[in-house]
């Protein structure tokens, strides 16, 4: 059985208020007293209930973090970032899985409120105004990652998404490619991967090539969306590239493409975004935008921690360098 | 700024001890009063405080779950299993990730004490005595996932290892293979891993076939380990076949293979374990032993949810039905 603060007292010789002075750092306690009540505590291993002591500090030591699917593979690396950081603070995490389902992001808002989290790691890649009004009623401290509001009234962390589809475009133009194609969200204006198809726009406009519709499949990001885009897409079009706005989207048309004895790079160059781990060890592996994904998440923990003790901060808007990895899925 | 108890019980026109009783359902308050303490709470949005209430109560409905890293490609499927359940149930989760280092996760537990967490759901390959012996001390519901102790003094929830190893190395064998060889680690007995080396062993002496330890390579079970594995196994051995003890030990030997323009798995079967994602959208597709990860997780949290409200259990050790999948790595 764990010692009580009791049992502490009993062993120095002191009263429970004492042990209580000593542990809370209040000066009123003469320094012999207090060695007796660290000895005591050391001997009897006590470790004081957070719980109860957070009821008079307001204090909770806890970060509630916001997550689509822990099971993803984008999503466990950021949060890996984060909890390292959390750690090297002492504080704990509470991770919620949201199936980026807008209801269930509300309630776990909620909950993460009754548990007293000092702060909340927000990642969606959709955010509705219903969830900013929930945010600002719950005045918790709250870091947008990946995702951002339009006027940057809410803390963040991302990467410029539009640029990063640009640059990936403008590669595979720089390579030759006449004919590039496009597999991803392109609809919905709150979701972040709909910049990457502006990116795709704006780069086949400033080289005065032509936006064909019939080349662009929107879907989702996962691998069945990529194989059944690329199917899609080659039925009746001649394409000698595509850019996919996620890995997995490009995993899965190099797989139908290879079924099609249609060669990666050697006919069709394929470029993906994220870089998640697969991305490294996929035959061939994958010519992909970087997303810093541990950085994003240690970032956003070290700016939520630094609110929440209400230090100061320069800049609440990062917007973190992404980078084009060359590897072999294009010539 | 949320509601308070004390502005229900103004709202309601009760005292704050009226409307506690009615938050903890207990029987004193006639019907009306009751109906107004409800309105109050339904206009004012008022939401109970949990960590207060936990004090009274002793519960926090905080379960934590301790990995060795949430970012790896095997654990973050048992953690959405668990979560599923916890969510049902309402409980929520603090994760902890260890990197199977022992002092960080015997600070974890103690951590978790602090916090005073229900319950523990605890994952590591390695399991070593003095993890068991604070679990003892803490006296906090502890289900252990993927590994367990011999005595099975402590709940838990794996799959045959052993066993598994035995049929995938059956399996290559009745494939016609005569030399096969075995990546992965096979030294440190309170590692379930290294049950996979005994059923490889078994397996080859019940076929009689001899056990060659220069094709057997006792490393890690990551992508590189597997990698430098073949590499250091085919350099003075001829084999046709290997059993890998994780997939991503299975895509490093087929990359090297692959480099060295041996094909799988026409001139070598390569065998996987776990059936992480990665498994089935590799180029080949790998054949494996599925572990079932999120039934794992979802089953440990259900039995430990159990055991924390005190109900009837059956049993407290499962063994899940693993699954052997045939896909493209073998002939």
């Amino acid at each position: 059985m764990a010692a009580s603060i009791k049992d502490v007292a009993k062993e120095a010789g002191v009263s429970i208020a004492t042990v209580s002075r000593v542990l809370n750092d209040i000066n009123v306690v003469n320094e012999e007293t207090k060695k007796k009540v660290q000895e005591a505590i050391k001997k009897l291993q006590y470790r004081p209930n957070i719980v109860a002591r957070s009821l008079k500090t307001q204090k909770t030591s806890t970060i509630g973090i916001i997550i689509p699917d822990i099971s993803s593979q984008f999503y466990p690396e950021i949060v890996r970032g984060a909890e390292d950081v959390a750690n090297i603070y002492n504080y704990n995490i509470i991770l919620c899985n949201t199936d980026l389902d807008t209801e269930k992001e509300m309630e776990y808002l909620r909950v993460l409120r009754e548990k007293m989290v000092e702060g909340i790691l927000y990642m969606s890649s959709s955010l509705q105004p219903k969830i900013f009004n929930l945010i600002d009623e719950l005045q918790i401290p709250t870091v947008l990652i990946e995702n951002r509001d339009e006027d940057k009234k809410y803390p963040s962390v991302t990467i410029d998404n539009e640029a990063g589809a640009f640059d990936a475009v403008n590669y595979l133009i720089k390579k030759g490619n006449k004919k590039i194609a496009y597999i991803g969200n392109k609809d919905n204006g709150s979701n972040v991967t709909y910049l990457r198809y502006e990116g795709y726009k704006r780069a086949l406009k400033e080289n005065n090539m032509e936006l064909d519709d019939k080349v662009v499949y929107s879907g989702g990001l996962k691998v069945e969306d990529g194989y059944e885009g690329i199917i899609h897409i080659i039925e009746e079009n001649k394409i000698d590239s595509v850019f996919c706005a996620s890995d997995e989207c490009a995993i899965g048309a190099i797989n139908a493409l290879r079924e099609r004895n249609i060669k990666v790079p050697e006919d069709v160059d394929v470029m993906g975004f994220n870089d998640i781990y697969e991305a490294s060890i996929f035959y061939p592996k994958i010519t992909t935008i970087a997303q810093p994904m541990y950085d994003m998440g240690s970032v956003g923990m070290r700016l939520l921690i630094k609110i929440i003790n209400k230090q100061k901060v320069e800049e609440t808007n990062f917007e973190l360098p992404y980078q084009l990895i060359e590897r072999d899925s294009c010539k």
